[in-house]
């Protein structure tokens, strides 16, 4: 059904979704190349929420060569929009320029479209074919697609460990286990997420900035800091405007006084404090669940880089709150120290969870390895 | 100085040698490939110790097959020996068939040999060269190498684990944490030892066999169990003759009278108890570094396959006895339970030593991460 050209053509429409890695979010990342003649007259990746998206950017490309669009096949990796967005619908725009033929990568999980974009395009009769690569396209804008269809983020929690799976030593010291390669690589996820999520236990600890430093980004991601009792000191760096980006405490159900006063002083700061319900078992600790509904509803996340401890990647893990792990491993034997979660002691090995393994890959000397939920 | 060809028949060589990885011991791994206007005319790998070494093999498969080897090269993954050992030299039976050219990937490390092999067939006016593939050819040989140049074997630790460095449940459940590729994988490499050694604790715990039985193999290799106060129960499997191949028990400076009684007991069950001198600064615990030179020295040991548990794990690295980490990971988050060794707690990462990674390749839908002492 396709041709080796289709899938070449689409390749490139992808290459040029990941353009947009850094910079769509919460918009999906999307990719478009328009072929007339065996010729690729336009390209264009989606830009900024409230910017073109690829289509239009392709479509622009096209029109600034002086190429006549007309009769040109269009490879997209996601359904072109057929709502009023921050963007008028891209369906009219390639209607309205009388392009040929659409193959896109995927149908639009947003529910506001879900293959209507592709209906409204055949009714206007242009030749439309949906499908092709759509596992690597889908991959692209993981979160995205699970923010649309079940409510809530992807959410990928990054450690940073030692062979013997260890993340810190017992008086707290933990940089750096990894090389500056993993944690080059690591800023490069950092980067691409709509928010990097860590605990009130790792601030302390560590006081991290949270921000995206070893890579050049358009935009840094929001940074959520769970904070059940609200303990953060005002001195954290995460709650510094100057590094860039904004940050969201979140506590859960504290004594008002308290809040008030936090409140007050976080809005001098310009954080957000926000007070979600309380985990039924568990009195003042943040319903994790509930956040993440909370993140994708209100906030639109799609993807969270957690970069946490010990106990709250526990509670994570426990939770069922985890989509993917990405794991650093040192080339290293670190002994008694602090390990990478949280978790309950097994008398069997019958119900022990197995994830399923991504990928893995040397960064440097040190080991990068991904898995994803069964 | 060497061709393509050149290259392309010592890996020819190198693929045979291969095929001695099960059956040489304690001789090392050879492969050899004669060839003759362009043409293979034999080729052969070492046998099992005191049958024919590869050179001979390959010099009586061209024979068997009609050719002469007269004016023939020939490729060799290894010095060949001019000392009489328990087979005459290879360098002589070379000379007598007067083929024109040697080519070998490395000098033998033997301290017999050491290039006056090379020398003998210079000398009886044959060309040659040395040094093709030579990286390749000594890998297939790590233990064997070390052994000669250093009077100790290579210490090869194997560790079935799951990501976050976990061994066994605190109740002592490890069986299974990886998967049955992997372990499958880890018979390959139990097969090609010499010995493969373990710690009382784990034949305690475990009461493990330590056969080769999930892959064909021509021989079983030794079973070394350290059990430095001779607890080892008679009923163990491992000291069951029926399960193939020989045990040595190794014990530290046990009460004499204990000592009598268990040994002759064991000497019943044709297994060999051997008494090593205790560890300098442990009383009763056997001296690891000696019990290394003894495997070597006295039992021509070149490669151990350690598989222990959390103790002697622990003891092996600390007293820098590991040469490779052979680590199987198991997609899975374990929690609370036993880590790969008990090595101390650190104040700093400073000090930590880091391994070199060999590869990291998927068993199955485990990770199976190699590592060598940097």
């Amino acid at each position: 059904m396709y041709t080796q050209e289709d899938h070449d053509y689409m390749n490139m429409a992808l290459a040029e979704a990941k353009k947009s890695l850094f910079i769509s979010n919460p918009n999906p990342r999307v990719g478009c190349v328009i072929v007339k003649n065996n010729q690729v007259i336009g390209f264009g990746h989606t830009q900024a929420a409230g910017s073109d998206h690829a289509e239009i950017v392709a479509l622009k490309d096209a029109k600034a060569k002086g190429f006549d669009v007309s009769g040109s096949t269009v490879y997209v990796t996601l359904e072109p929009c057929c709502h009023h967005g921050r963007t008028p619908p891209c369906t009219d725009a390639l209607i309205n320029a009388k392009v040929a033929t659409v193959i896109a990568a995927m149908t639009d999980p947003n529910p506001l479209v879900a293959a209507q974009g592709l209906e409204k395009l055949r009714i206007a009769g242009i030749e439309v074919r949906c499908g092709l690569l759509e596992k690597e396209a889908s991959e692209l804008n993981i979160g995205f697609i699970q923010r649309m269809t079940q409510g809530k983020p992807w959410v990928r929690l990054k450690i940073a460990a030692s062979l013997d799976g260890k993340t810190a030593l017992h008086n707290g010291v933990s940089q750096w286990i990894t090389s500056s390669d993993a944690r080059h690589d690591g800023h490069m996820w950092r980067a691409r997420a709509c928010c990097i999520l860590t605990g009130i236990g790792t601030v302390k600890e560590d006081n991290p900035q949270l921000n995206v430093r070893d890579i050049e980004t358009p935009r840094q991601p929001l940074r959520v800091l769970i904070d059940s009792f609200l303990e953060v000191p005002l001195d954290a760096k995460i709650l510094d405007e100057s590094i860039g980006g904004h940050t969201v405490v979140v506590c859960g159900q504290v004594d008002a006084e308290h809040f008030e006063k936090m409140s007050q002083a976080l809005r001098e700061k310009n954080v957000t404090l926000v007070a979600l319900p309380d985990a039924s078992n568990s009195k003042g600790k943040v319903d994790l669940p509930a956040l993440f509904k909370y993140l994708a509803e209100k906030l639109h996340i799609n993807e969270v880089h957690v970069e946490a401890g010990f106990k709250l990647n526990g509670s994570l893990i426990r939770e069922g709150c985890v989509d993917e792990l990405l794991i650093y491993m040192a080339p290293k034997l670190l002994g008694d120290a602090v390990g990478m979660a949280n978790l309950p002691s097994l008398s069997t090995l019958d119900d022990v969870k197995t994830w399923d393994l991504i990928d893995h890959v040397s960064v440097g000397d040190n080991l990068r390895i991904r898995l994803k939920k069964k």
